[in-house]
């Protein structure tokens, strides 16, 4: 898998940015840490999401010259990374989203050119809408994290950031399915065993009950979780990611409340002037809890991943 | 006066940030040109006044050790800029505002340890408040902008901005005093005569009569602009600042609505991800304009100066 990464930075340079890290001594003093913030908000498409997109697309073509088109289901920003990629890459794209999507994804990935079909808010409508357009046209299905090509694409964000701050103690990886984190996981360990790699998920999520387990207790169909965190609300990571999860990830997971990710939010916007979404804040939120002081004092250089701008900054929550 | 700027950027090096050159493609295809945003929103304090508030109290400490404080009048960014910089020299600190400033603002002073007094909102009125402090303590009073250290710690941007990217044809700055705009008019003239530095102002200023006449064609007393702007609303430039911008800078000046800066400011939100105050958005909405296409078709690359990014983002002006 780490050699999969290592292609994917190759792959993917000169299309996408190598994003900045800020630093901030407000945020040192609030959370009593060094902290290192990627801003993956400034990525192409706004988001960490245009480097798997555009792996898997740009992998895609070179072994296919042939295929047409790409279509994924998503809650907006793999969507928007996906119709960007395309488009590099010179393909149609379609993108199935939940009705009820925040309107300015919607709209950006309209913009880069792709088709936009709505389908009920839920994990198994959405599956279906995408699986009807895999069948009837020979588009290839490009999931949201649970692909190795994607997967490798979200790891790049580690091999740069770990060649721009080279000694992380640990990095906080908000998570939903799961692509990012363990894309990161994979080449952390590899680059710099010692760097320890936390996910923070919504609460409800109950990762690292799974994780400690080394096996999957959540019960039933997938489903969202009940946060405005809406780019990690997905309950259940991938069935790729979660075995990547328990070799390279920590077991212990931080959860954080809604209104700790606001509160991180808004001092992100208003004391670093970043905009960023309320998944994005969600590392912070981790580093300034009480829970991370108590469980890793020893933990001195702190990355923390701003995975993602998109937000209608006409609709913010407070 | 560059050698004072080049000894500038020795004095505060260290201290402030090397801010981050942004771009977008998305601002580029709305510009019709290649744009390169010197992100001083990033600054420490939020905004460029660091800079030239730093220089200022390092210099003066430097000639007068005894020295025990400094005083100021501010809209805000200056007197934060002031705040910060005089705890970093470890001297007292005073600021006069106006009342009505942005609570951020005041806040922000208050919590680098200088004591904040309001007075009426007009120049007069916080004028004579800081003249009370100074002939009551021995403080020393430092201008937000007609102050040669000012002037040159303000011009540090344009060597900073012009070692990043060395080919700008134009600058465009937001102009208030004219501080920041006359030190990077004199850097840049002196590091590459070429470029051209455009200043940008609220309408109502009518800057650009003054500039082409070389002579100040303001009446009556100085007042404050019609705008929401807060960190440009001065009418008049300085007298230090006047006749630098005549010899450095370019008579035509770019006129920007309130409309037309608060549509700039939403994009570099939206798009760019990037919180900034509305003065600050004031050189995209310049870019943008049809004057731009018409007045310098032959100008490509065009550097944009994000002057500060205190603003309160409770209080959003859509």
């Amino acid at each position: 898998m780490y050699e999969e990464i290592l292609k994917a930075s190759t792959r993917i340079a000169g299309r996408i940015h190598t994003t900045p890290v800020q630093t901030s001594a407000a945020a040192d003093a609030w959370a009593g840490k060094q902290l290192f913030f990627k801003c993956e908000n400034f990525q192409k498409t706004g988001s960490f999401k245009a480097r798997g997109a555009l792996n898997a697309v740009l992998k895609a073509k070179d072994e296919n010259p042939k295929l047409k088109g790409v279509v994924t289901h998503s809650s907006g920003n793999h969507g928007q990374a996906l119709a960007w990629a395309a488009r590099q890459a010179q393909l149609q794209c379609t993108v199935v989203v939940p009705e009820g999507s925040p309107l300015v994804k919607c709209n950006a990935i309209q913009s880069y050119g792709a088709e936009l079909i709505y389908c009920a808010p839920n994990p198994q409508a959405r599956a279906a809408a995408a699986e009807k357009i895999v069948s009837e046209s020979a588009f290839l299905f490009v999931p949201p994290y649970d692909h190795h090509d994607v997967i490798a694409g979200q790891g790049t964000i580690a091999t740069e950031f770990l060649s721009q701050v080279p000694d992380l103690d640990a990095i906080l990886v908000p998570i939903s399915g799961g692509g990012m984190t363990s894309g990161i996981a994979v080449a952390a360990k590899n680059i710099r065993p010692e760097t320890k790699v936390f996910a923070v998920e919504p609460e409800g999520k109950d990762l690292q009950a799974s994780l400690m387990a080394e096996q999957r207790l959540w019960k039933g169909e997938p489903k969202f979780l009940d946060t405005i965190a809406d780019g990690i609300r997905l309950q259940q990571v991938g069935h790729l990611t979660f075995p990547l999860l328990c070799k390279y990830a920590e077991s212990t997971v931080f959860s954080v409340s809604d209104e700790e990710m606001v509160s991180a939010m808004k001092f992100i916007w208003q004391r670093m002037k970043v905009v960023v979404e309320v998944s994005s804040s969600a590392g912070l939120a981790a580093a300034v809890s009480p829970r991370m002081k108590e469980v890793m004092p020893e933990l001195k250089k702190i990355g923390v991943i701003l995975c993602g701008g998109n937000v209608d900054i006409d609709k913010l929550p407070w």
